[in-house]
This record gives structure tokens, C-alpha cells and sequence, in this order.
């Protein structure tokens, strides 16, 4: 059977464990010029929040009784596609359930000797491609410039941090606890991180940015969007990527003051990686080259099981995941043990 | 004698009269390399306020006990520069006094015949100059867009919906009287005008815009900036240009939520003219072209004499001004009467 988490209601504020169902069904069969997968990890994601809601967001709701979207690595389990073969893996949108039937269409393979299949959903795929156009393309970072970049542990910041160490810039992050700040800066090589739970958000800033903040990478909106516009520098360059302090909100908050946008110049350009699909090819040559150099690093955090989705996506909007949350959703037979 | 207006006291709030004082000193003597010109009109500009604070802005402040600055257009009554003759009119920044010597620099000759000699500090001036760049090369207008400009009676907002209805667009504005808005669509050809005061600006800025805002140049920020973000378009483009809502603000107040920043991929640009020069002989080629025509107009609100730059200051901070506020300090000889 095919086992499918469904959204069984749209949440007020934070999305509870019954806002969601679990159903089965039988396992779909593929029609000429289509492929049936088995869905092996799921990603977790901030931005699925948004689907919950019947409101104006940047893609369509997920409607009550409908599967929830996300993405997939998967494995082919019979194709009467040309382009697809049974044992193939793949990286796509199948959603919140273990089979799903695909044209093909958005779905990408995956080659597991050149790096662990589940980093499609991580570092070598959405979350990675959004850093690299927000810092890149946007941020446009020069060497010797302050990047500051929120939820720093997170799937995307820490990316964000890394490319722009690699791009010669100094580093400074926002995270949630003490171990997220550590791992920034021991593991991925951040210049100093801020943690917004025990410290008062602007001096340490402040203190952490002593030549002022060039790029702010910003990922939650909130306070910490708050206090990076007031230590942004002529010119500034503000990617703004998420909005995870809101996503639960019941209305909306009042943001910052934009007076120094205006006195700073300062550019914010809010973005959407799918506009940018045109830029993956550089993102993945780049990427998965200096994650061969060991310059570019990442954490999974992995709940087990396809019913544990929910709990995950719960704790992701709470700042409870460290790194990339991903479902493992059935065995991948690429990892041995 | 020269009389001049100095800052006495750094404003709380709104300036008052006596944060300003009149004093009189002897004219000054142009040096070899130097000119000296008599002040014939003084530009009051929001800016102005933001220079009598010691806090950070875009500029210098202006000190305790000098000379408030301020776009002038002057007549050179004497010269000692092999650039200007006795007799020529210049635009310069020679600030609140009916006398000021100059090296030249940052100053330009007007030809009395192209156009009357005041326009040189509104419609062919540095308001206009603002209007041209932040909406031609922020805003980037496409033919059939909406364009909504707040302040749409003044001297920066009447330029920007004027230059956007020569490039095909449709134009809003957003005034303070049921007067500026008759002006802003009878007199300078606006689609629609919604009166702030008299009407609940969201629902009105809603029937005004059916299609939804693509360019949205700020002048204010306050609840024009709030309302126009809910309005904004996929790729919508928001010229950050001025915060007289807030000028006299004792503190920060809290600014609008970004989430539709994010949502439509917007983008927030905010300039200060002075950057821009570049872009002066375009504008000034453009503009005088289109005032011939008749299709760029302008209104000056015009108060006679240097003492009454302090009230004009204070009620432009208000809104009270119709048209480019304009002192006339001393006889203008290129008009009759």
C-alpha cells in the first residue's frame, strides 16, 4: 500500500500533530511515459508552512485531503519513461507519501558516487541552490565584506556562510543555541556566531560586526531582521529569503523601520528559488566540487519514518532541527548498515 | 549686510521657531577663484529636517550656531572666477542667507531663458532629479504598469507620476487634501488620487489599483508604505526615496511587515540623489523637453523672505505646502512685476 500523510486541516498558528492524517491507498501504477518511485527521504522545510495556509503565498495551497508537498529523493521501481530505469534515483517533488507516479517533469537524477543521495534535498539541492543565488546573485559578496546571515545552522545559512567564506568575506551568524553556534563556527568556519537565546540580539551583533554588516542574508524576519537594518553599511544588500519568526503568526507583525535602507541605499530583494532554476547547473558544479574539497559541510538531522513527518515540520518551524531535517522515509539501499 | 538663518537648537519632535535664529554679518569678500552671489530663491526640502539632528544620517549635520544649508538659485554680483561673470544666475547649495561666496564647486549657470530660474530647484532641479532616477532607474516603468506615488502633489512625488504617465504607465497617487488630489489628476494628469485624510487608505489604494502595484515610490513610509506593500505586484519594484511620516519622530517607529516583499519577489531600493549626478544632463535634456511640450508641470508654493523659511521648513514637515516650497529671498530681476 501506498501510506500518504495528508493535510487534514489548515492550522491557526502553530500547525498541531491532528492537522495532519495519515492514509493509505493502493500503490499507484505508472501510465505509458511515466515512472513509479518509492520515496526514500523527505525534506523538511520551513516554506511548507505556507502551503498549510488558503492564503496569498508564492505557490498554490495544498487543498484539505490532499497529500502535502515536498521534496524527494526517490528511487525508480519501474519506469515506462525513456529516460528512467528501475533502480535509478531520483530528486523530486512526490510529496509527503512512500510511492508516487511522475512524468518525469521536475524530477532529476542522481548519482550516488558522486555524493550521498540525500544531500539533494540539503546542501546539493533547494536549500543549497537558495543560498547560492541569495548570496550570489543578490548579495553579490566582494571579499573583505561583512556577511551576516540568520538561523545560521539551518539548511540554508549554513550554506550562505560557507560560500561566503569561500568568496573571502568575513562571517557572522545568527542560531538558536549554544551547540548550533559552536558547529558554525568549529565546523563550518564562521567568524563568530551570535546566539539569540542568551544574548541581547544588538550589542552582541554590534559587537560581533565591529565594520558594520555589507550583506544580511536574512532567513526569519523578526527581531533579527530588526536589528541587522540598523548596523547595515552604505550599499548594503539584503537577500530575504524566509520569514520563519511569522510563519506561525495569526497576523502579521509589524516589521522594522526602513530608515537606514533608505540612508544606507541598501537594497532588499525578497526571492524565490524556483525563479532561478536556470542557475543550477552553476550551483551544482560549484557546490559539489568544494564539497569534495571539504569546504563546503553539512549535517542532516534524520527522524525515521514517513509518520514522523509531521513532528518534524512542527519542530523545524520552532527552531528545533540541527541541520537539514530530513524524513527517512524507507530504506536506501545506497547506505549499507 | 548678510542675513542668515542659523540652527540654535537640535529639534525634539517637530522644530519650532526658535530652534532657529536670524543674525546679520558683514557680506562677505570673494577671494581670487571665488564668486559671490546674492540668494534670489531658497529651496525648503524634507531633508532638511533629517540635517538638524546630530544622529546618523546621509549627510553631515548641520553645527549649532551655523547656517541652515539649502538649495539656492543666486545671481553672481561679483566674480573673481574666470567661470562666471557679474549677472550670471547659479544653482548651487549657498544655504539660508542672502549672501554667499563659492568656488564654483557643485555650482551650475541657468539660462533665464530656457525656463523661469525657481524651476532649477524643483521641476529641473534636484526633486526632479530624484523623481527621474528613482523611478526610471529603480523603478524601471514598463507601459501599462501601475505606478503609485505617495506625497503625489509635491515637488518629488508630481514629477514621478508625470515622468510615469510619459512611459505608458498608470498612475495613483496618494495626497493630503481633496485639493492636491483634484490637482494630481486634473492639472498633472494622474489616473486616480486618493485623498489619505479623508479616506481609509488600504480599501481606497484597493479600488484605485485593481491590477496591483508595480512600482510603488515612497516618499513618506508610514501607513502609505504599509498599505502599498499589500499591494504590491510579482517583481515590484519600491524606490525608497524619502520618511516624512516619520521625520519628526522622537523615536523609531515600528515599519511594515515584509512578508509581501518576500511573496512577490520584490525589490527596495533606497537612493539619495546625490549619488546619482551622473544621470543630471539626461534628466535636465528630458525634463526641459517635456516642460516645453506641456507635459511636465510644476506649482510653487512661494513665501517672501528669508525670515519666513523657518515656518515654511516646519510646514512642509506637515504637509502644508502645495507645490515645490519655494523662499523668495531677495528680487528676482529675471521677472517683471
Amino acid at each position: 500500500m501506498n501510506r500518504r500523510v495528508l493535510l487534514r486541516r489548515r492550522p491557526v498558528g502553530a500547525p498541531r500533530p491532528d492537522d495532519f492524517e495519515v492514509s493509505e491507498s493502493p500503490i499507484p501504477t505508472p501510465e505509458p511515459g511515466e515512472i513509479l518511485c518509492r520515496t526514500l527521504y523527505l525534506s523538511i522545510d520551513p516554506y511548507m508552512r505556507g502551503r498549510m495556509n488558503a492564503g496569498r503565498s508564492y505557490a498554490a495551497s495544498v487543498e484539505l485531503g490532499q497529500v502535502m508537498v515536498g521534496g524527494t529523493v526517490s528511487e525508480v521501481v519501474e519506469s515506462r519513461h525513456p529516460g528512467f530505469a528501475s533502480g535509478d534515483f531520483v530528486v523530486g517533488y512526490a510529496g509527503w507519501q512512500t510511492y508516487a507516479v511522475s512524468t518525469g517533469a521536475g524530477v532529476r537524477k542522481l548519482d550516488p558516487l558522486q555524493a550521498p543521495i540525500s544531500t539533494a534535498l540539503g546542501v546539493l539541492g533547494m536549500p543549497g541552490l537558495t543560498a547560492y543565488v541569495g548570496l550570489l546573485d543578490i548579495g553579490q559578496p566582494a571579499p573583505g565584506e561583512t556577511v551576516l546571515v540568520s538561523a545560521a545552522a539551518g539548511a540554508v545559512g549554513s550554506v550562505v556562510g560557507q560560500i561566503a567564506r569561500i568568496k573571502g568575506c568575513r562571517v557572522v551568524g545568527i542560531a538558536g543555541s549554544k551547540a548550533k553556534c559552536d558547529y558554525a563556527v568549529s565546523e563550518l568556519g564562521f567568524d563568530h556566531c551570535v546566539d539569540y537565546r542568551a544574548q541581547e540580539l544588538l550589542p552582541a551583533l554590534q559587537a560581533a560586526c565591529p565594520a558594520g554588516v555589507d550583506i544580511y542574508f536574512d532567513n526569519v524576519a523578526g527581531a533579527a531582521l530588526a536589528a541587522a537594518l540598523k548596523l547595515i553599511n552604505r550599499n548594503a544588500r539584503i537577500p530575504l529569503c524566509g520569514m520563519i519568526a511569522q510563519y506561525n503568526a495569526t497576523e502579521l507583525p509589524s516589521g522594522p523601520n526602513l530608515l537606514p535602507v533608505l540612508v544606507s541605499r541598501a537594497l532588499i530583494k525578497g526571492f524565490i528559488v524556483s525563479d532561478h532554476a536556470d542557475r543550477l547547473a552553476a550551483f551544482l558544479g560549484d557546490s559539489t566540487h568544494w564539497l569534495r574539497e571539504g569546504r563546503l559541510k553539512y549535517r542532516e538531522d534524520v527522524v525515521q519514518g514517513l509518520e514522523a513527518a509531521p513532528a518534524a515540520l512542527i519542530g523545524v518551524l520552532e527552531g528545533r532541527n540541527f541541520g537539514k531535517m530530513i524524513v527517512s522515509v524507507l530504506p536506501d539501499p545506497t547506505r549499507s548498515g
